[in-house]
């Protein structure tokens, strides 16, 4: 159970959204083992996810139908081990590697009767990896897979354009946050807000960005400047000093104009305008692999990266009541409403149903999506404070995190 | 007013320390102007530094005696920009940034009786520049003149090594903590712990070094592998499955292991172990031009920065009392004691003092760095908990905020 609404009344050109149709239950189970046999035993996880496509719904598409197939691939080779308490092992067995090459592979380390794992003595500086930290891995492979299924396949499946991802995976009692673009997650417990995403722009990421322009000059054809300026510098102020920032700062400097100065800075605009190579103003997602600057050879794609940040967050640590909930939202409901605003309707809508009402959490994604988008007045779409509303796709999952409405 | 001490008791082979000789009291003035004319009248900042040096002390020194001085370079074209409550300007006229250019220089733009700035209109997409980003953008070039310094008379003034740096700065109501290494500066304001540092070493910087030696291999000459594994992988192990990360993730995966996996892994090594190409263990600082791997032609500094990260206090937003501090300490310190144990003894000490004793802070610091070493007894030096105390070189600043003991 759990609540999700959108609206596209508005859906600007260019701009596309998308969500797994309900919360997918991936199965991640060995063949040829009988469920509820120890060693056979697999596990299941909840999914949730938004894509926020551009330049065309393909990537988002592909990627709802897709990216939770990766993830399965990825955990299917931890069933054993992330079942295990001990610490995962180091180093794989040769035998169970070999089996895990194709698809009607075989038993993973252990199934030999062996505990997974090298037998091999711990070693001086040995690094101790957690079984939470193999989950975040496979999450992150999930969606490099992803990206490179879109590279292969995207003629043949008319992909164009790419999208953010935003994933919840809930698995073993944790819940694992995957956020690659500017969709963002917060948990609201106890009024509280815990924010469990963090948004990826050519803002955030500028100093990543700079450095690869720096280190590799041929990326930038001969367009683009990696210095960041506050604005565009106009010929006739070549010799005069400005201020920028290189790769390596935080702060602002001045500098004496040089001819290379006048090309256009690779990071350039504020806010929702701000944009890589005056083209894209989201730095991570999945796709744009034939993503070029305007009138140009200029590729984009090396500056994206398809890497999630993920953040976890221990369910069993808390008590949590029927009223403590994940949200998922696109930007189109971040870039009018406030995480406050946003924990607001929450508390406000939940108590005006019973804790057991299974359309509570439902009716609280509406009345985000109806909020943020507003109504139609004669000076275009309106909240109800008479700001602008938003005029993106607005797409919002309500997750329940405990009581009676359970996602379980 | 304010505490320091430090103790050398116990220096390790190859690791130094070092402070300023009191707060430098850095006088920037233009020259040329009376003193308290509006347009001539010159701003004074306070400054404090430790500087941690290794493989010997004359980076240490060498920093001690000139940080400051490149800092007082940055901020003198500055003067009339930070004094004047209007946004800074974009671009420097002409005439004004011809007259910075050599040591008799000229006034600053304005000087003409013009207002500082470009007299172009605004531009679209023009970005805002604070006064507080450009303080920030000086002492991140102060940083890097000194590393340039450094570079070019590191024979003459025989410097060998390099040293971690940690510098506060008082200017115009705010503090700002430069910090490039792993010493770190806490305020206790009120018995709360504000963290006014992060430490930068090979596991902190981790994705960095990753990143550079993934586009660089180069750098890395034959020897180095940009990809991280737990432990050094055995040349039997080949074939087999092994936990590694990339500089894209932060989770782990299993990979099969390639014969380029077998090469030393760029970071190695876990907490106060882990070390750069197997040699340092820090990742930003000044000097170490000539750091190479042992035995090896491949060069270390590629891979260190000398820019600090600047974390910024408003003295004006808060009323300090006599008991509220900012605390810097080299790694000696922090390694044994906890941010809440200083914060402990902070309180414990200064309540046994007047409020207007001068003695009080500095009675703090060196009561910090005893704790610290411990006692000396049969099996080394020990703490009173027994748990061994700091063999490392111990430093520490207490900087009274507010109240009878003020630092102005």
């Amino acid at each position: 159970m759990l609540g999700r609404a959108s609206t596209t009344r508005t859906r600007p050109a260019a701009r596309w959204w998308w969500w797994r149709d309900g919360p997918a239950r991936g199965a991640v189970c060995r063949p040829g083992r009988a469920p509820g046999s120890r060693r056979g035993k697999g596990f299941h996880f909840h999914y949730w996810a938004l894509f926020d496509g551009h330049a065309g719904g393909g990537a988002a598409v592909l990627a709802s139908k897709r990216l939770h197939l990766h993830l399965c691939e990825q955990l299917r080779d931890l069933v054993d081990i992330l079942q295990d308490p001990s610490p995962p092992p180091i180093c794989l067995q040769r035998d169970a590697r070999a089996g895990l090459a194709g698809p009607n592979r075989a038993p993973l380390a252990g199934d030999d009767g062996e505990v997974p794992g090298d037998a091999l003595p711990r070693f001086h500086l040995e690094k101790a990896v957690s079984h939470e930290s193999l989950v975040i891995g496979a999450i992150e492979n999930a969606f490099k897979r992803m990206d490179e299924q879109m590279e292969r396949e995207r003629a043949a499946q008319r992909v164009s354009g790419g999208c953010c991802a935003l994933a919840a995976v809930y698995l073993l009692g944790k819940f694992y946050v995957a956020n690659a673009g500017d969709s963002r997650a917060i948990i609201i417990r106890n009024g509280e807000i815990i924010p469990m995403s963090r948004e990826f722009t050519p803002e955030t990421e500028r100093q990543r960005l700079q450095f690869l322009g720096f280190l590799r000059p041929e990326l930038l054809g001969k367009e683009f400047t990696h210095l960041e300026f506050p604005r565009r510098i106009q010929p006739k102020e070549l010799g005069k000093k400005m201020l920028y920032r290189d790769q390596n700062m935080n702060g602002w400097a001045y500098k004496k104009i040089e001819e290379d100065d006048l090309k256009f800075p690779l990071i350039y605009g504020e806010g929702k305008k701000a944009r890589v190579m005056a083209t894209i103003g989201v730095t991570r997602g999945l796709g744009d692999h034939d993503l070029k600057v305007f009138s140009s050879n200029i590729h984009i794609k090396p500056f994206l990266s398809c890497f999630p940040e993920v953040r976890v967050y221990d369910l069993t640590q808390y008590e949590h009541c029927p009223d403590d909930v994940l949200v998922l939202g696109t930007d189109g409901l971040w870039d009018v409403t406030t995480d406050e605003e946003v924990a607001g309707v929450v508390m406000e809508v939940l108590t005006s149903y019973e804790p057991n009402d299974p359309c509570r959490y439902t009716m609280v994604a509406q009345e985000l999506v109806v909020r943020s988008r507003g109504v139609l007045k004669e000076r275009g779409w309106r909240l109800a404070n008479d700001k602008l509303g938003s005029g993106d796709d607005i797409s919002v999952f309500v997750i329940p995190l405990g009581g009676p409405g359970n996602y379980t």
